[in-house]
């Protein structure tokens, strides 16, 4: 009852901002992504009439606390759906450096669903794992796929509509990412916090909703025909507002930095000199800058030189879930 | 047939951000201010029929182009008001920084209207000067005033409605603002097409518009009350608001620079130490700090030192129109 499996993180061009469930993780928008190569969880789960109580171990080290709660919670809706009742060891890897900004939670909880439904002995559809996944870490749900992936919202209130679907396969399109670490990267309101206390309190919330169906259309159309400046557009305005939407909430916030106006600056100089590169930033500081194969050399040189910029991490597209 | 006239211009509080009307300027919401002292226009307007077409002269230099036909348009109105054809000589002098980052046009259309009106012989109500000011920049009606203003958006299609009125005289409160000038300022939108671009195109604009109600009625008991934490807060919050609706505009924009956010979050940090201040930031890059005297003195030196700030401006609370 042991089984492996690896998933990538992936980064949202169509952002999810908000829940309308918060136990089981219903989003009030749809979203889309890109899996990245660069960043991926490997996680092993061995359930075993052995053990006595969920072991949970990340990077080799015995994870307490929240972390290990929220992981032995997604255990026992395994548990659950396959009619069993024994306990489990995971062991993870992650080679998502927290400092580069992504959600490791997304690579973290598709493995994670991924390996436990093996182990335990369940075969599952992609989509019935998305949903299962979902319930881990929203986001996490996109990471089954490879490629282009879309979290469909749903309308049914026991979630079992709400899952991600493939729009294209990491083959269709190189796209690139490179991921913008910034030197400070002090973050004062949680993704999670953050979306409940905008969808509670911005004026600006029904607004983002209502652009979200023409935002998906529009990038589904430009990852079908590959055309970047499509893509690219449609990608840094949801960003954008995304964004703005925590500037009018109740108390205001925001997850940018100085440097954060300064990538984004130098992504617009860049082209205004006929060098195609568009951003998008999470919740936080760091910032994320599409690009294309051809022009890798100049967009890293670029980045690296910006004062208050640590690291650039460069990703293609990435494969989904694989069982090891 | 001549008449001086100084006004000061005014930073809004709670911020004018779109048209209904475009041609005589009618706001699509009511907005707040409090008039500057350290920075004015002094006008002087004289009507003569040895005139054969209108000048102006600015600073002592003759204007001509765009500002010139906005100032001549402008004369137009007070001559239809007072049915008389005569044209005229402007001289002004403007003692607002184009750098500070104040709108010049709210002193300098308050200075012309004021003389331009006593000029050719007409005895106005502040109301009356207010509406007619308003024509010549939307702005500029609450300079008429001292200390707080409010300019009531109104309701009639004629503009009759839409005038500022006093809150409170400048002598009220001694509320101190430090214009903060970066080292670059360069700003790619103006206010007047940022405005009408946000108004057409931001899933934000309606959300701005239902927030303003609740803001004027906070900010209005803040300033009856000289709470500064609470004028501070709704200023804060709406100036954010209205930053916000821009990064949904299709193309978005931002009036931001990377210093920008700097001199925010040195605020937030001087809040966090216990001096309270507060930001509001006009269409452009340069920050406006409100504070209390007695902080003045660590206020101007911290963000003195912020790299990227070329100057800091203290203000205190001005008078409205005098005649000289």
């Amino acid at each position: 009852m042991k089984a492996t499996a690896k998933a990538h993180t992936n980064i949202a061009l169509i952002k999810y901002w908000g829940k309308r469930n918060e136990s089981i993780i219903l989003p009030t928008n749809s979203s889309l992504s890109l899996t990245l190569d660069g960043f991926y969880t490997t996680t092993s789960v061995h359930f075993s009439e052995e053990y006595t109580q969920d072991k949970f171990i990340l990077n080799e080290r015995v994870v307490e606390g929240e972390q290990y709660r929220r992981v032995s919670e997604f255990l026992d809706l395994i548990r659950q759906q396959a009619g069993k009742s024994l306990y489990a060891k995971v062991d993870s890897t992650n080679e998502v450096p927290t400092a580069a900004g992504f959600a490791s939670s997304a690579s973290g909880f598709a493995a994670l669903a991924a390996a436990g439904t093996k182990a335990i002995g369940q075969n599952m559809s992609d989509r019935e794992l998305s949903a299962l996944t979902r319930q881990g870490s929203g986001s996490a749900c996109r990471s089954i796929y490879g490629g282009f992936a879309e979290w469909e919202m749903g309308a049914e209130e026991d979630g079992s509509d709400s899952y991600a679907v493939p729009i294209a396969p990491a083959e269709h399109w190189d796209l690139r990412v490179a991921a913008v670490v910034l030197s400070s990267t002090a973050k004062k309101v949680s993704s999670r916090a953050g979306m409940k206390r905008t969808v509670e309190t911005s004026p600006f919330y029904q607004g983002w909703l209502n652009s979200i169906p023409t935002d998906m259309s529009q990038i589904k159309e430009g990852i079908k025909e590959r055309d970047f400046q499509k893509v690219g557009e449609v990608a840094e305005a949801n960003c954008l507002k995304m964004h703005a939407t925590t500037l009018g909430a109740n108390p205001p916030f925001t997850y940018w930095h100085d440097t954060t106006m300064t990538v984004m600056q130098t992504v617009r100089d860049l082209r205004e000199k006929g060098i195609p590169a568009y951003f998008t930033i999470d919740a936080g500081p760091n910032v994320k800058v599409l690009y294309l194969p051809e022009n890798e050399e100049v967009i890293e040189k670029t980045l690296r030189n910006i004062p208050g910029v640590a690291d650039i991490r460069l990703s293609r597209p990435g494969q989904g879930v694989t069982y090891l």
